[in-house]
């Protein structure tokens, strides 16, 4: 951020940012964290890779945990997600099937396989990280699952004594869980494996 | 250490091991595994630890990934799990009801979410330390709690068209899920929420 010094060459500390700069960078962070991890994404290689010198990220970010959470931020939050009042208008079983493969598509990238296992890799060593990813990507989806599984329990979908936060990390866990299994799924297995994940979870 | 003596100035490598000296280095690797994952757990680290040379690391393992997935199979099949004789001669709910307070003490301790965070860390980047997982953690804890799923489908504690595998990922999904989450569960919020998804899985 607003760090003293300044880049060989680089004028004043007032000058405006350049996002493309900036986007570099953060694509960067997220390339190789989601490659090396949070250890193995340094600054040196993240300059380097975005093609600026070291100072230029330093100035920017106070820390790397800042720079990889916002990195992880920026790329996560940029993913299609329907919004919650469509979720709300639509009957359950068809919004499963509607979004079954988009899903089994996501989940059964290896970006998104490398991704989860560097998020889950850096939970207990850098908290930081799974906040963030969390917050900006878990939550949102959370809350348009829970309307849709509230909406589910009033319309006699699923058991009226369903706890709802419990069922969410079912499904989210047992997707999660699936992918980093040795031997993980490609998109039409995904897509066989989601339909039984619905259906064990009574919404389809 | 009790001195096989060994590195630098070692005599001959045909000459019998110490199994003090090798349960030593395996404990070590598992710790340094658990604290800073795959890439922090360095040879030099494992060896300073254990109280030995470098050198007698490396006349034993023939590459660090070998050293840390025995280290992992060491440190985890010692750990208690019901026979599955055991398991097939009670009933489901009394299983369950007696298996809760161990589940959540395991899976609210700290030792359990670090390891499950480096071992789901290293699924993508060193797939050969989820494989050992998999194959001496959780393959006997699949197969123990399909034999009960079984018997729960038979005798019409859950639906007979339930899938055993997605149940179960569903249940070790939530939990490992959970305990990564931030803001993660001690042993008393954990036996709540495992009472939950056992009643959501249809076996309290």
């Amino acid at each position: 951020m607003s760090g003293a010094g300044s880049d060989p060459g680089s004028r004043s500390r007032g000058r405006p940012r350049d996002p493309a700069v900036e986007a570099a960078i953060l694509r960067a962070a997220y390339e190789l964290f989601v490659e090396r991890g949070a250890d193995g994404a340094s600054i040196e290689r993240i300059a380097k890779r975005a093609g600026v010198g070291k100072l230029t990220v330093y100035r920017r970010w106070s820390s790397k945990d800042d720079l990889i959470a916002q990195a992880i931020e920026a790329a996560v939050e940029t993913r299609n997600w329907p919004a919650n009042d469509e979720l709300a208008a639509m009957p359950v079983r068809e919004l499963a099937e509607r979004m079954l493969d988009q899903q089994a598509e996501a989940a059964a990238s290896p970006e998104f396989r490398a991704l989860v296992s560097q998020v889950f890799g850096s939970s207990v060593s850098h908290p930081s990280l799974m906040e963030t990813y969390w917050r900006h990507y878990i939550v949102p989806r959370r809350r348009a699952t829970a309307t849709m599984l509230e909406q589910a329990k009033r319309d006699g979908t699923i058991p009226s004594d369903t706890d709802v936060e419990v069922l969410i990390d079912m499904m989210a866990g047992a997707v999660t869980y699936r992918v980093l299994q040795p031997d993980p799924p490609d998109a039409t297995e995904m897509r066989r494996y989601l339909r039984a994940l619905y259906h064990q979870s009574g919404l389809l």
